[in-house]
This record gives C-alpha cells, sequence and structure tokens, in this order.
C-alpha cells in the first residue's frame, strides 16, 4: 500500500495586530505523520508520540478536514494515519492547524494530487471548526503555504502570501499551561469601539508595510493589538513580566501567540532571539511555569513531504 | 515684506479599505494660496477665489492650524494669506486639509523652516479638528508629504509613506452637493462588530500589500469598507449606479473619497480613467447632479513652493 510521511510546521498567528488575519510558519516544530490509504472506508488514527490525543479518529480534527476533502472527491476511501511527532495540543502555536494541514496534504498525494495547496486549506479549516467552533484560516493558511499569509477576506476566501526580510526570527516560549482556542475566544468582546476598530486596522497596515519594506522598527512598533491582547493576557500568569524582558532584551516586537498562551517575539539575529527566549522563560519560571522554547527563522516552506 | 505661495494638492482619503488611516493626493485639483508676514499679530485672510469662505479669519481652518504653530514657535507673528485656488469646500477631496497644509507650510517657509513638513503635520490637524470636531490626518498627512500614507498610529503620531506603482491612475467625480465631514460622521456606527474589524483590517492590510508589490487585482479586491461605505452611500444619490458604472468601466476599485460626496476610482491607464470619468459623470446626471471629474495620476509631491 503506498505510504507517506509528511511535516507540517508549527504556525504563529495574529502576529500582533493580525488577529484572525495573519500568521506565519517556523521551523523550530512541527507534526510529522505518516498516513497510507485503506482498501476500505475507515480512517484509523494511531499515535506514537508523548501528546494524548483522542482516541477515536471522529474526535481528531483530522476526520471533519478529510471528510470535506473526500466530500468534493466524492470518494470515501480510508486511510491509516499515523502520528509520529505532534505539537503539544492547546499550546497556541497552530497543533490543530498542523494536524489537519498534514492529513489532507499526504492524502492529496497519496490521491495523485486533485487539489493544488491552496485548494487543501477550506478543507484543513473545517479542522479548525471543530476545536474553536469557527473555521479560522490564520494558522492554517501558513502552515500549509509556508512564510507570512493574509488572510484578505474569508468570503471568499482570499489569501495573500506576504514577502517578509530574510533576517527575521523568532522566539516561541510555551508554558505549560493549556489554553483552548474555545476558553480564548469566550474571553473576547463581540463588538469593538469604531476608535479600536481604526487603530487595529491602522497596525496590520504597519506591519505589512515593514513587512514588506523590510522595516523592522515598523514592524515592531505595529506589534500592537487592541482586540485580543488586553483580553487574553489575563489567561496567561506573568504575560506582561514576560514581554517585558523580551524587549528588554532587544527584540522587535512581542505578543501572544493566537490563542495562547505560548507568547512570541520577532527579532533580527538568532543572538537575540535565544537571549529573550532565556529571559522569558525566567520570568514563567518566576511564576511557576515550566516552559517550551522554540528558536528558528521564518519558515519559507510549508508542509512538504519528508519520505515517499 | 517676504512673501511665499504655494500648491497643496487636493487628497483622496479613506481609500476604500483605510478608513481614517490612508489618503493619497493627486495632481488634478488643489489650494494655491500667497503667504506675507506681517509686522503685528494679525491673520488676515482674503479669498480671490470664486468658493464662498468663512469671512472671518478665526472661523477660517488656517486659523487654528497657524495658531498651534505658533503656541511652538512662541510667536504671534501675524500673516496675511490670499487664496488664490480653493478645493471647493464639502467636496470631500481635502478641502480643509489643503487650506491647513498650505498655510502652515507657507508660513514655515518664511519663518526660516523651523520645521520640518512630519512636523509640520500636528499643526494642520488643527484646522480639521474645527471642521470635524476630531484632529484627523487622513487628508493633512498626504497633501504634505505626497504619494499614499498610512496613519500607523494616532498617538502617537506615527504616519509611515506607502510606495505604490507608478502606473495608477484617479478619477475624482464630485456631485454638486455638499456634505459636510460632520454630517458624514455622525452617519456612522459607534461600535462594530468584531467580525466587521477583523474585515476592515484584512482588506486594508490587503490593499497595502496590492499597493507595495504592484498586485493591481488584489488593490481591487481590497477597496472594500464595511465601516464607512455602507452608511455614508446613503447621502449620495445614485451612488450604487454610479460605482456600478466605474467598475464595468474597467476600473480597478471604486468608494467613497474622504466623507464624499466626491467618489474616485483607481485604474490602470488614463483612458480607463477617463472613460470611468465619463460614465460616473453620466450616471450622477440621472439623478440630477452636475459633476465636476479630475483624472490624474496620483501626485508624488505633497505641498510645494509655485513662487517665492
Amino acid at each position: 500500500m503506498k505510504k507517506i510521511k509528511v511535516k507540517a510546521p508549527a504556525t504563529v498567528s495574529n502576529v500582533g495586530s493580525g488577529f484572525d488575519i495573519m500568521g506565519f510558519a517556523f521551523d523550530g516544530a512541527g507534526d510529522i505523520l505518516e498516513l497510507s490509504l485503506r482498501d476500505d472506508e475507515e480512517i484509523h488514527i494511531s499515535n506514537q508520540t508523548t501528546c494524548s490525543l483522542p482516541e477515536m479518529a471522529a474526535d481528531n480534527v483530522v476526520f471533519p478536514a478529510l471528510k470535506a476533502m473526500q466530500d468534493q472527491l466524492k470518494s470515501r476511501q480510508g486511510a491509516n494515519i499515523s502520528f509520529i511527532q505532534k505539537i503539544n495540543p492547546g499550546s497556541g502555536i497552530g497543533s490543530s492547524a498542523a494536524s489537519s494541514v498534514a492529513a489532507v496534504f499526504a492524502y492529496n498525494e497519496l490521491q495523485g494530487r486533485p487539489f493544488d495547496p491552496e485548494e487543501l486549506i477550506v478543507f484543513a479549516m473545517e479542522g479548525e471548526k471543530m476545536v474553536s467552533g469557527a473555521a479560522h484560516a490564520d494558522n492554517v493558511a501558513p502552515c500549509m503555504l509556508g512564510g507570512f499569509t493574509l488572510i484578505r477576506s474569508y468570503k471568499p476566501l482570499d489569501i495573500v502570501k506576504v514577502p517578509f526580510p530574510g533576517d527575521l526570527f523568532c522566539t516561541v516560549v510555551h508554558p505549560h499551561i493549556s489554553i483552548t482556542t474555545r476558553e480564548s475566544r469566550a474571553a473576547l468582546k463581540e463588538t469593538t469601539s469604531l476608535h479600536d476598530t481604526v487603530t487595529q486596522a491602522g497596525n496590520a497596515a504597519g506591519l505589512i508595510t515593514g513587512l514588506i519594506t523590510g522595516d523592522f522598527d515598523l514592524i515592531g512598533r505595529s506589534m500592537v493589538d487592541v482586540i485580543a491582547e488586553p483580553r487574553r493576557k489575563k489567561l496567561i500568569p506573568g504575560y506582561d513580566m514576560v514581554k517585558k524582558s523580551a524587549i528588554d532584551s532587544g527584540v522587535i516586537g512581542v505578543n501572544i501567540s493566537g490563542s495562547g498562551p505560548s507568547v512570541f517575539a520577532l527579532s533580527t539575529s538568532t543572538q537575540t532571539a535565544n537571549k529573550a527566549g532565556m529571559l522569558m522563560q525566567k520570568k514563567f519560571l518566576e511564576h511557576g511555569l515550566t516552559c517550551s522554547v522554540y528558536i528558528s527563522g521564518i519558515a519559507n516552506k510549508g508542509v512538504s513531504i519528508i519520505q515517499e
């Protein structure tokens, strides 16, 4: 039976001012899964990682993602999926997106590539819908395509790859508490003042300008989020101190990764990225939390085959 | 006595998705004024144009703008200001911004240039405060600096020049009704749904990406405004038909210029810009409104000296 092994990178969504619309892929973490097609219609999932995953296939994000794809293909061919490496669920670095993207990408390859990567995004978004109640694309898109992506519009879905400077490095610190996307969504207000809407759009536009023109200072100034950060940071013990420690170490900007609890920082050298990682970890420890720290460049490449 | 003549270009603010944060200057219209310093502290305004302007100097936008500048200079030296050419007030192409910018720029020149153009923006914004109740910069900034500008933030004021493709042309059609900025502000809602905030930020970020990367199709797709256009268009008779006629003629995007009633369109050739202008004018005429039509490129240059 044909078998394929793929790797899907971790992703940081929101990126400060791009709430629900921006994200980027980074090399430091990711999902690895092996997929083979079956002769029947069953989806069978096995877990070789240390993370706990839902035992029932139907409870895993890959299930609605593959189902949506099968609906389009008018096929019900089953698959064996084995998770070999898994981003910690609830870490805020695109764990569910990585699983969904890896699964639909691998399945698509073994089906003879009926869809382009861009077309696969909408299927993987069904996995996000399962975990958060809404089909977001801000992790799925960069995980699939690599680099920085902008969701210009959800209806119709319009995803734009945004050029970014090569010498941009990412620190992600994951304190070992888990916040579900649902909890994190519930912390948000349903309405925004006109003033905040203007502020958010200004910063999102500034972030894009900084990324494309390579203006690091502008990137930093634009990583201001008036929608999610003020409300979600309360779910992350010591957040303000952690943020301050990163800024003191010379990073260009810091914010919550996706729905948290991971906190990310961008910097222009690996030295600064490392230093920030150490200081942020230290601050979380002072608040009684151990952390995982990831340091890497922005991943130009999204999901990819590592073994056929 | 030293005398100077300056020209300040007309501007289109909002630009579809950049409500309160974006604007560009265009060559087709502008204010021309002559300014000379006085030996006393009086600000004297004379009007050589066909537009009606406030008779009292204190009621003109240049007054608070110059006052703010004088406060910084700790000087009260008066000036004679003569308007030679004036954008129609209430047209929605930055009439008040052009007056304020021209006045502070000219005064600054005759004072030996104590301020940079960037520093003058905050003074000119006082004129906007007089007419709209809020010190907006989305017309003032492009009028002062030329090209496309982004107001990344108001507090602190952070203005960014945004690169744009050279082959971009602008059609502005001004139907002869007047909408004050105050009326137009009153049409807006004070709060926005989270969904609309995300949509607006996505389009603002898309517009910037399109401008910097020269992706005309993306510029067009991103000229979507869910904040102001749906509410302000009701103040412009025939707006939907006018917009449709422009799109049918091949422009890349259409929207309300600033607070209206002017409607602008962007296109990639003067031919299309002209055609759109004719069709839009025709549609307004069908709704009983005569128009002024301006066709020009984006002005790289902001306010400038035309005679010393």
